[in-house]
């Protein structure tokens, strides 16, 4: 799709769910770069854009249209992606990028052969003391990490039912942020060592997951997820280092070395995304890193399944 | 590693098991463009042959080694190829290339930075009627494709632990070889859209596996991999075409149209791995495609799961 690179990218949202009201809509409506015309779903709608109920419709009746974000859950993305980039939009993913891993690739394919842009947004990376993070990481000997990912599942996905159906991810839906974040701090490559998952009897997607990871030159990296935290909630990541114990606390948002804090800004990832998308839609690129869903999947292939007892909403 | 590109490949092997005395070791016995120069392996040897109980003796011991061939089970595979190729040797890695999909991507990464050739082995990929199928059905239009894997584990893979372990894979460990085929012959990629994955209650790796794939323009692939199979065993693969009913039969020995047999050659597959990594080695390529490990991850991710009788050898 040739374009005026300056001119504002001409956007639909497919999925209005509560992702896209919080964070989408807010993003979008702050950044000159983008003009929203029109939306795609099955309920929702926003007020004053055209709406649709089908991706089809919208590409059909809207030509002007040459970016889409797909924020339906990850079980039914590849199809409206692939009619997207077919049609020579660019496209935003939300996380994680699709329900398996085979699609992602073959998507990559497919937009690279249909000259637009694809990009697998981690919003997680763009939590405001991950670069510093990383640098910090960079500039000293990592002994040990520990990921500690502890919510409750029912005051964050409420009858979300699509969560725990098989490919929703279970408690990996918020620990695949952590691994976003790890994946990107870290200077080397981790693999999955040896894996526990449990799964509630009544669920196809797990509950909780222990996670044992190495780097190439056996450093361990140990990830607790568990969706069954009452009271105080953890979000943290602590690194044992030469240069001190540095601790990525509150989901990425602040930094401490030996408990001094380091950093503190207020979130802004969901803008940070969009900046990065119009940025590779100007540049002709993609930016699709398939790291953390791909160690997702390498903990249920390697991982053992215990099942532990049923989970009502 | 520079050397002279017309010299024989100086061969190592690490895990001398069965696989290796059955196929690797007579198709390097008949192959000029190797010499077996060393071995390693926890128990076994060969005769003739000098032989290590580890890799890093066998790197230490053995400069004049330049490759080696990795045969022990996956879950042991990373660490030994992370050595190899570090000391600058090419690999030959046996299916499946390794535990997880990440610790492969790390291995691809390392290989191309130290220069050497990774060669991520599909053997039945290198079965007779494979490269037959793909041309026949490259020339039709496809209406659906039916593979059935069912096997006698009792009898293929007697007291085998580490394949019912978690990372053994269990019934994907033959499985992974139909789909190495499958995503050979087939036109365009497919995507898992729904699994059931069997696991024996005393288990860590499934006894069967449902899997339901479609590609791109929606034709359906439905895959039945199945290790309780008594009687006749099947490794079919049924494809419904526009120029009729094609049947990849025996593991890709035999192929039929319309049940009248095209073609049916002696099994070569092992003599073919080693001219494709000789071939490599000399060519100064890899050749590493993940795909039918990355279908058995996502069958592991979206699949649900179902408890079934315990299994005893």
């Amino acid at each position: 799709m040739s374009s005026n690179p300056s001119a504002p990218i001409q956007l639909g949202i497919v999925g209005v769910g509560k992702i896209v009201r919080d964070q989408h809509l807010p993003s979008i409506a702050a950044n000159a770069d983008y003009n929203l015309i029109a939306t795609a779903s099955r309920n929702g709608t926003v007020d004053g854009i055209q709406s649709f109920t089908t991706i089809d419709e919208m590409i059909a009746t809207v030509p002007a249209m040459n970016a889409v974000s797909l924020c339906m859950p990850p079980q039914y993305r590849y199809e409206a992606a692939y009619k997207a980039l077919t049609a020579g939009k660019h496209v935003f993913l939300e996380k994680p990028p699709g329900a398996t891993l085979s699609e992602v690739h073959d998507l990559e394919a497919l937009a690279k052969a249909k000259g637009v842009s694809l990009f697998a947004s981690w919003h997680s990376r763009y939590a405001p003391g991950v670069e510093a993070a990383k640098d910090f990481l960079a500039a000293t000997t990592t002994k040990n990490m520990h990921v500690i990912w502890k919510e409750d599942v029912r005051h964050w996905h409420p009858n979300q039912d699509w969560i725990w159906q098989a490919g929703g991810l279970g408690v990996f839906d918020p620990g695949i942020n952590a691994l976003s974040i790890v994946t990107h701090i870290l200077p080397r490559a981790i693999f999955l060592t040896g894996a526990t998952l449990e799964f509630p009897e009544n669920r196809d997607a797990p509950i909780a997951a222990d996670l044992h990871f190495k780097d190439a030159t056996g450093v361990p990296v140990h990830a607790e997820f568990d969706w069954r935290q009452t009271g105080k909630q953890s979000w943290d990541i602590i690194v044992e280092t030469e240069a001190g114990t540095m601790r990525l606390a509150d989901g990425g948002a602040k930094l401490f070395v030996d408990e001094e804090l380091k950093l503190a800004e207020p979130e802004a990832e969901y803008p940070s995304l969009y900046r990065r998308f119009a940025e590779i839609v100007k540049a002709g690129t993609s930016d699709v890193d398939l790291a953390p869903l791909r160690h997702v999947a390498d903990a249920f292939m390697l991982g053992k399944r215990k099942f532990v007892e049923a989970f009502h909403d």
